[in-house]
């Protein structure tokens, strides 16, 4: 069983980075503390700490961004969830035995951690992210 | 511009509280800290704590609830997000004068908190919640 520490994150994919960033730090007064590209999955993404955790806007570099899909059928809105667990390996392989469908196998994320994505028809329509720091994080 | 406090909750819409209940304690490992009824939402709700937020999932009560059309339509899914502030009277005032389109102006919510929504069209497709704990609040 996962060791669920906190809620990672949670994903909005948006069409314009600085369009949403503007929405979130001007009208809610939130702040932006990191921005990174990943192009190996073709987006760019933003981190907007709230509480002990955060929003990450979602970006596409490209129209064959992992967002690009998502965007275009949707214009737009939560994309995913994102829990942190000491153990993703592990925790995926566990809930892959008990039936789960795995849409993404444990890989490099953001921040340097290690992230999988189990398949919403296997969480009640909800992607979800398990996702395990570095070992020197300090987040 | 408000004063955000902490990610209240994740709403996630689910046609089966026992069901979804079931995946988030047994595959994950969350424990449900609280049920309540809302009859003039229409909704039954359950609180599952993860680091300083929770997950909310939400459950029709009958086909005519408010999320009842968001079930229709998808299946279920994350329905909203929740972010707590002091003073939801002002803020959701403040955002309607710079152009945002409120969905529920503010009103009772679980917990006894006083909750407004702010439409998607204005938050670049999120079903945005603002949240003020009353006074006694221990959460």
């Amino acid at each position: 069983m996962p060791k669920i520490a906190a809620l990672d994150h949670i994903a909005i994919a948006c069409p314009d980075l600085d369009v949403a960033l503007a929405f979130w730090q001007q009208q809610l007064g939130l702040t932006c503390s990191h921005v990174e590209e990943l192009p190996a999955r073709g987006i760019k993404v933003a981190f907007l700490p709230v509480g002990d955790t955060r929003i990450e806007l979602v970006a596409p570099l490209h129209d064959k961004s992992e967002v690009s899909k998502f965007l275009a059928d949707r214009g737009g809105g939560i994309h995913h969830i994102a829990l942190r667990t000491p153990t993703v390996d592990a925790d995926v392989q566990e809930m892959a035995d008990k039936g789960a469908r795995i849409a993404q196998p444990p890989s490099p994320g953001a921040h340097d951690c290690r992230v999988a994505f189990v398949h919403p028809k296997s969480t009640g329509g909800v992607l979800l992210e398990l996702s395990t720091p570095p070992a020197n994080a300090t987040h």
